[in-house]
């Protein structure tokens, strides 16, 4: 049962029932072959690996560990506007796909005629829908993207190595809030600076540390709350950002003389606002803007739109616009692959850290429901399994 | 008195106590020394252009019309952001500016160092903030651009020449409809679609017959009203609007099937909204916009912000900018140029139409009793002083 799925990943999988060789490595993978609630369709699929027998092209890989994404659970719901195929790829019954999109893979066996991997290396993949709920996968070796793992980063002098978490939650935040830096305006270090909301999220903080890294001025917006300062504090002494300031701040036309003092004192502009929360808060980031500034909305936490005052489109030409690294980075691997190989420089540097997610160790219990609690839990925080 | 205003534009005034020469021009012009309603702060000011003793870098030129604009209003009212310098060019006594941005002029007077016009060659001025509510103007000759005047259309075998009310309102409206729509994005003819709020408006007419002439698909928005098929009858005939629909349909989930399978039908996409009324309409424009589509917003009629929904921004890309054509032309002269051509061209063969203006001959009386009259006047219709 050879089928080359039409989403990429070229999965050989054999069913069960044919199995026959003593080598033969029992994978698992948590699946829906129907889109609901996690809790409702999510399912154990087990299935054989023949690593005795990889084609030449393709790699063995066992998890290491694969988070649980808020895009991951629309997926699941159907609600999200890039999703798998069900195929019958994994011996299904029903055509079926595997959830998940991030995680961190460690090559355990490579087909005769891959040359960019050998055993032991890490991995990511390369695109999304790969579907990193599961405990093995085989692929073409083009689907996986190769991270330095520990050995290499000591053997290359680094300072530290790659983690588990950092290796399985790369894909992401990190890389989203590179990009939106980097990506769409020239920001002259020193100088300019960068105005977001959601300070606090976990794209907000690699956010931060990237400014701060790039040498950009960063304006972070919070909720007000009664321990602020405390928040404050972490934000600019951990996450490098330079202002913290209140969503009633940021809505004030009075405190936005403040906010020019400070660009003024710098001799740069605003030239991008990073807007996850839209509504109000979005509008106030957008009149934070320069002359032919930028605003990306990259999230909508408020559930209202994006709001532009007419006259800061036409009169300063503001231009509003979405990000999606999904979508930005479907076609162009290369700049994936530089955008990770910086970040894992970042990591192995120390120059970044990463709000450490909450790690639930893969027991041999059933896959399905290890996933399905972490759906659950994950209102709690980002919720990593690891292998 | 000799000055360069910092504006552009050379004037060369003498002050009317200074006249000697029988052959003095004696020009007025409608002039503000400060910001205020136009009736309060417009007045006429006299001065004399000596015609004998032109600048060989200059050319003198007589009005033929000038129109009252939105914006040239605005200006008076020292609420628009861009506007002319106050100076002492024309020998007033306080710092002043000449009103209007848009008009028609005939050389009369050429210096001897200029070779791109001739008497009689009618031209417009190269920028905005001219100051054209004036019966002549002494100006460096690249201050204006050549338009095709009736002989030179007539010997050219041209079907039309131009007439003064065209050549008078060619700059703001014609242009911005042109530029929007050719400046931005590519789009197929025959096949790809633009959707217009304000299809009624006068850039709105515009756009849909320059859309007709490129061969492109739009869809023009208008509000309800009880004549509401005479109006469709008139864009769809008189101004080559493909589709006319309400602001009801615009904003109806169910009604944007009936548009997607008109888009079906073409084989192209939506790729470009032009918003000139905000609000609730500009969302409905936004959501027809196909994946990557553009929306233009260039007004705010109905003084509500843009919105754009979250998932618009992320998942479809579209991007919401302002279009405003006095910046964009400010550093392109030759943009301007090329523009300017190919709208004059269009006329000549009869393929654009402009909505006529209320024509206001000047009688000689006060010239800025005139114009504060047209300005009252200018809801009633676009004003042209004609002379």
């Amino acid at each position: 049962m050879l089928h080359r799925s039409i989403n990429g990943g070229i999965q050989r999988a054999v069913a069960t029932q044919l199995a026959f060789s003593r080598t033969m490595i029992t994978a698992q993978a948590v699946a829906y072959s129907k889109y609901g609630e996690p809790k409702d369709v999510l399912f154990t699929h087990k299935y054989e690996i023949d690593d005795d027998n990889v084609p030449s092209d393709s790699i063995v890989v066992k998890t290491l560990g694969s988070p649980v994404n808020p895009s991951d659970i629309n997926q699941v719901q159907g609600v999200y506007p890039s999703r798998p195929e069900l195929t019958k790829e994994l011996g299904t019954s029903e055509p079926a796909a595997v959830g998940g999109n991030e995680g961190l893979f460690e090559v355990i066996k490579v087909g005769s005629g891959v040359s960019q991997f050998k055993v032991g290396d890490w991995c990511v993949p390369t695109s999304v829908n790969f579907g990193t709920w599961r405990t093995h996968a085989l692929c073409a070796s083009e689907k996986m993207t190769k991270l330095n793992n520990p050995t290499q980063s000591k053997n290359a002098g680094k300072k530290h190595s790659l983690t588990v978490d950092q290796g399985a939650t790369i894909s992401v935040n990190p890389l989203t809030a590179l990009l939106m830096l980097t990506h769409y305006v020239k920001l002259q270090p020193g100088k300019d600076w960068v105005v977001q909301n959601g300070a606090n999220s976990a794209v907000g903080k690699f956010v931060s540390q990237i400014a701060k890294i790039l040498g950009i001025n960063l304006i972070g917006v919070v909720r007000d709350r009664d321990n602020l300062q405390a928040l404050v504090d972490e934000l600019q002494q951990e996450y490098g950002a330079d202002k913290v300031i209140t969503e009633e701040q940021n809505e004030s036309r009075d405190f936005s003389n403040e906010v020019k003092s400070w660009v003024k004192e710098t001799g740069g502009d605003v030239k991008l606002a990073l807007n996850c929360v839209g509504g109000k808060n979005a509008t106030a980031l957008a009149r934070k803007l320069g002359q032919d500034g930028l605003m990306l909305t990259y999230g909508g936490m408020s559930f209202q739109p994006v709001i532009i005052p007419t006259a800061v489109h036409i009169f300063k030409n503001v231009t509003s616009s979405g990000f999606w690294v999904t979508a930005l980075l479907k076609n162009d691997p290369e700049l994936k692959k530089r955008s990770l190989d910086q970040i894992v420089e970042w990591y192995e540097n120390g120059q970044l850290k990463v709000a450490k997610s909450n790690e639930v160790k893969f027991d041999g219990s059933d896959l399905a429901k290890v996933y399905t609690d972490a759906v659950a839990n994950s209102k709690q925080g980002k919720q990593l399994i690891v292998y």
